[in-house]
């Protein structure tokens, strides 16, 4: 199997080469005049600055944390976690350098032509892409190789599992940081910088007079960018490794489970190659149309992954394996639940697309409220938001359903492998809309003529529906995860209490069961279901308290600085940035460590009110199960409901024809109405639906790591 | 028992002749001019109209489930039904009956002193609060001593038990219609009204050239008030019916059965005489504190209660009972079981009046983000309706696990009983809130002096957080009635699949395990949380929807009539109620059989796709448990949310002084950004969240229903 293992840790450093080699050819384009370069300086100033911000403040936690695992666990947890933080950490940052260069590139390429422009924004897209899927393949398989190439141990071992899981939990960690963090940043400056700026002063968005533009640019990078990159990097990570700890549960003892362990590696491995054939498939067609461009990379990427994975199970499997439970396993089984993965990812597509996409009626209704007012507009977005997470619910019931009838839990698990093995191809989708935003600020404020404007707007509209399919894929791929995390748990725990040794913390716990009769699961899943609305909450009060900073500043230097308003003198950007930046940081930790610290509360004080350490574990099981079943629907509900209205007022913006037959524009009534529920739907878009993605797996992967904990002997 | 049962009786009559006396002291009030008169007399009929039209709707759903009960249980669950169904839709209809009396009578009232007002008003809430209470216990104890002591029927046989939670879906079939027909027609008066009338044609609330006027005054009756009673009253009937299913199945073969089913009835009725006299302490000091005076009456309830519930259960229990699980349920346990549902209740009324009171950080935290905009307002909002279910649903969770450690489920099904208890007097704080916004209505629209609509306006703004208070009971209430209805779904389950005669539905069930690691258990949970979800989407849809027809009709009147803006002409009210209500009637229908369905639903397609009939029951089993667990949170969300955009508004019409010292009232920026909250809560407060209410338990009792149609051997 080693070569195997060896095939896979070269396909990972491939996709980080494809960026490599990428990166030197986007470093040859041209970044336009002088005006340009020194608006793209800020930018990368202020983003640079931002990240080191948040990373040295991520890293007090992540240095209390690596030294709790050496002490607790062990050293090869501690450096697993190590791995996981560094490699996350530097996803995100790799995103966002490349991000602040393509975009003044893109600005250049974009006055050149909209083939052009797409054609360089996507390329961006895909280093990033590739730097994730890459990176996170590297890091897990590697790690595994060395552990068990290099330092011997059996692939099944404590050692291994506990290592692979601290290394999840090094993802998941910095990444929620991430994506609060940035998510706070870039919507403050947003919703903070429309606010001051269109609202008050009457100035268009991006206008250099506004001393928050340049802050908003640089959120687009450290949210959307960064905080994207390091969300879907954890997910990855933690996704294959939670499939391999099932495998070693599974078939522990079993001839294959070396193989079966490889396999979540192996079809990660061979995506990331199908990937990076499918996003030369990208190509702006003679219709110009931009979002067909990129359909067709991602269906050359899904069909080629189809005939990949066959190919990669049937010459890794020779024959149907059986698990420990008993249930028989046909390879062409395991090759269905990948297939089914794919259909999910597809329907979960089309949904998103159907939801946010301005061809359809939840975007149109959400247009047409706005023609009563505000409040109508408010009231149909968020129904919409609410009604959007009824399909791509179902859409994962009937997943769970046919890979479970299919090959059991580990069909499940192999389905959300292969559904994250193409997350190569779907980040490129997404992160292309960020640099082209940033694009037209440069342009704007770069004072480029209007064309540039409208190529790159045509580019960042189809961003908008792509960043929400992405956000859609990342929650139905994190929710499916985090069951495949639970089912970890589960077996985790079942292995710890047959196998306790006299003494240990597990001697005696007996069978858990997760029984919805026993009130300590009801309790659980009460807790965890919380946990997404108060996290929720908490981050919405966070972005609305970071934009409050932001307006009173712009106002400071309007009112302090009358030469501003008339341009005779340039706003000083960097304050703005440095502002947030500190609001950003202050506002991420508590809902960060909300997830972090729950299960070992919730354990605690279920432990401390009654004996039984299996309603201790019990309790925490259905937590987790609790924060799944909301964090799915809330996350579902605030990004497709957020995506949902930012294209009602792009809907408008171009020209909206009511049921009655008047037309509203830029500037209408109806518009006004529109920017409101754009705003509304920034936090929840941007900044709290997401990020529940990382919550929901942190406070499973935190309760694994309790268990290894409670296992190792040194507490309990 | 016999003579306790009687006793019973006997309160529930108290119940409805207190209410009964109290009427005929009602009507002899003044009821003011003829200008008043004549606008109350249209508010009567459109309020009339309307719920003649929704019940003749609901009669046909319910005739349908009327022979299918009758043919798939048989009689006694089509009498029981019939029964729930009918008092339930009585005590929505006198309550509306009440309240469209008690307005005009109450501007009058309030024209002389503010303490007139509020005695009256608060009269008139308290006799739809001893109705709903009194006729629910009358209902529940009277069907029950009818098939036990008149008809010969054992108390824990399946014709009573079947009867009894047939009488229980009838209750919640009506009250969903209810709750969410009244709740669009409702709402759908206030936004579109407000829309067209204050936004577009910039006349002030309530202005007698609104077509839409009437319609809204007829609204709070039929919504407010009548939906509101109809969902007491099933909250009240149906836990007092699960918790005795449950003490049937406990405590079957046990000599002290009789006792323990009766036990529930028997601390609803003595918690009926002592919320009357209660409501005796209702009265308004030297302070003028209008919510002082409410909290008074509450206290003096909760104080007797828990005296009475101890002289309850020291009177009929006379040692310890064992459960047929074994365990030993002593007195006393049970009793401070029945105080922990009175704790609970205190804290949701704490914690709610926290999150709605114009004097806390939330609805301050509105008012000052209401200052940046709309948009900053609506995200505020929903900030804090996210985390506002963070508190109650803790406090539940503290419930349960405490009244679990006293005395098991029985226990938690005791503690929703007293809290339920109480009903009678927090539906009493509740429908004066409508009433109040009527005369206040009615006042302005009869001309009467501004001091009358100051007083009317104090009322009402106690009555918003009273309402809001009242809905957080409801929910909390709601929640915990559900699990003692899951639990009553598991144990019969149990009973069924242990018993199972040769051939039956049941035979070779075997045991049913609801346990998180079954993946049926987990899709059955995914499908029961997205039930909320698109419930909320779909009704706030039907709102919006409404809403327009409203818009729509009064600027046709404006347009045709020009006479009407000028003052000269009446516009024609009628019109508007009777679009509104073809609206609001139309829009009920699917949404209302969403949860009514969905049971069945899952229920079949898991039996169709495997063979094994556990998987099928533990799938719905697990749906039952989704739909409380994300119903809870969607609930509480809405109804706190919408509580405070309301009560945010009121502090900026008040002269709100933000953090930078500047003072926002009526008419400011500030304030246009609070109404529009204020639009955004309202279909959240008045009709998605409080219809959440009935939906989860409709689904928890058709369940229950579907077992004893499976038992019965008519199919299956």
């Amino acid at each position: 199997m080693s070569n195997y293992l060896w095939l896979v840790i070269a396909a990972g450093a491939l996709g980080v080469l494809y960026g490599a080699i990428q990166t030197a050819a986007l470093m040859k384009a041209s970044t336009g005049n002088d005006r340009m370069r020194e608006i793209a300086a800020a930018i990368q100033e202020g983003a640079s600055a931002y990240l080191r911000r948040q990373y040295t403040t991520i890293a007090m936690v992540g240095v209390v944390i690596l030294i709790a695992a050496w002490l607790l666990i062990g050293q090869w947890a501690a450096i697993g976690f190590l791995i996981g933080a560094v490699l996350s950490g530097a996803a995100g940052f790799a995103g966002m350098l490349i991000s602040v260069r393509a975009n003044v590139r893109t600005a250049q390429a974009a006055s050149e032509s909209l083939s052009k422009g797409l054609d360089l924004a996507f390329r961006s897209g895909a280093i990033t892409g590739m730097f994730v899927a890459g990176g996170a393949l590297l890091g897990v398989a590697g790690y595994y190789a060395f552990m068990t190439l290099g330092m011997g141990f059996e692939g099944t071992s404590r050692t291994v599992i506990d290592g692979l899981v601290a290394l999840g939990f090094g993802a998941s960690l910095i990444s929620i940081f991430a994506r609060l963090g940035g998510g706070i940043f870039t919507k403050g400056a947003d919703v903070g910088g429309d606010m001051v700026g269109k609202v008050e002063a009457g100035i268009p968005e991006d206008d250099p007079r506004n001393a928050a533009t340049i802050a908003d640019n640089v959120g687009d990078n450290v949210g959307d960018c960064a905080g994207m990159a390091a969300d879907l990097f954890e997910t990855y990570a933690v996704t294959t490794v939670a499939t391999m700890v099932l495998a070693a549960i599974f078939f522990r003892g079993n001839p294959a489970v070396d193989v079966m362990m490889l396999l979540p590696l192996a079809i990660c491995g061979i995506c990331i190659v199908t990937s990076i054939i499918g996003s030369f498939f990208v190509r702006l067609g003679k219709k110009q149309n931009i979002m067909g461009a990129l359909y067709q990379g991602l269906i050359v990427t899904g069909l080629l992954s189809a005939g990949a994975v066959y190919w990669v199970i049937s010459t890794l499997m020779t024959g149907p394996v059986q698990t420990n439970g008993g249930l028989m396993i046909e390879p062409m089984n395991l090759f269905w639940s990948g297939m089914v993965g794919l259909v999910v990812t597809a329907a979960i597509v089309v949904i998103t697309e159907y939801y946010t996409g301005t061809n359809f009626r939840p975007v149109k209704s959400v247009a047409n409220a706005s023609v009563s007012g505000h409040g109508t507009n408010v009231i149909q977005g968020l129904a919409m938001s609410l009604e959007s997470t009824a399909l791509p619910a179902l859409t994962i019931i009937i997943g769970i359903v046919v890979t479970y009838q299919l090959a059991g839990l580990f069909g499940i698990a192999i389905a959300t492998t292969t559904m994250l093995g193409v997350a190569g191809m779907i980040v490129a989708l997404d992160a292309f809309g960020p640099v082209t935003d940033n694009a037209g600020g440069i342009a704007e404020m770069a004072g480029l003529p209007p064309e540039v404007r409208h190529s790159t707007d045509a580019l960042d509209a189809v961003g908008n529906t792509t960043k929400a399919v992405t956000k859609g894929y990342a929650i139905g791929s994190a929710g499916l995860g985090a069951l495949v995390l639970f089912a970890a748990y589960t077996e985790d725990l079942k292995h710890f209490t047959a196998e306790a040794a006299p003494g240990s913390f597990f001697e005696g716990v007996g069978t858990v069961a997760f029984d919805l009769t026993n009130p300590y699961v009801v309790i659980g899943l009460l807790f965890g279901g919380l946990l997404p609305f108060l996290f929720g909450g908490m981050s919405m009060t966070a972005v609305g308290r970071a934009a409050e900073s932001v307006v009173a500043e712009v106002r400071r230097q309007f009112r302090e600085n009358p030469g501003i308003m008339t341009g005779e003198v340039k706003p000083e950007y960097g304050k703005a940035v440095d502002i947030l930046t500190s609001a950003a940081i202050k506002e991420m930790i508590v809902p960060s460590l909300l997830p972090v610290l729950s299960p070992i509360v919730l354990f605690t004080v279920v432990l401390f009110i009654q004996p039984d350490k299996a309603n201790a574990f019990a309790a925490l099981g259905a937590m987790l199960m609790g924060v799944i079943v909301t964090g799915l629907f809330v996350a579902i509900s605030m990004t497709s409901g957020g995506g949902a209205w930012d294209n009602a007022k792009k809907v408008i913006e171009e020209g909206f024809t009511d049921k009655n037959g008047v037309v509203h524009g830029k500037g209408s009534e109806a518009h006004k109405a529109a920017v409101t529920g754009d705003t509304v739907g920034d936090p929840y878009k941007d900044t709290s639906g997401p990020a529940v993605n990382p919550m929901i797996k942190i406070t499973n992967i935190v309760a694994l790591l309790l268990l290894a904990v409670l296992a190792s002997g040194k507490i309990g």
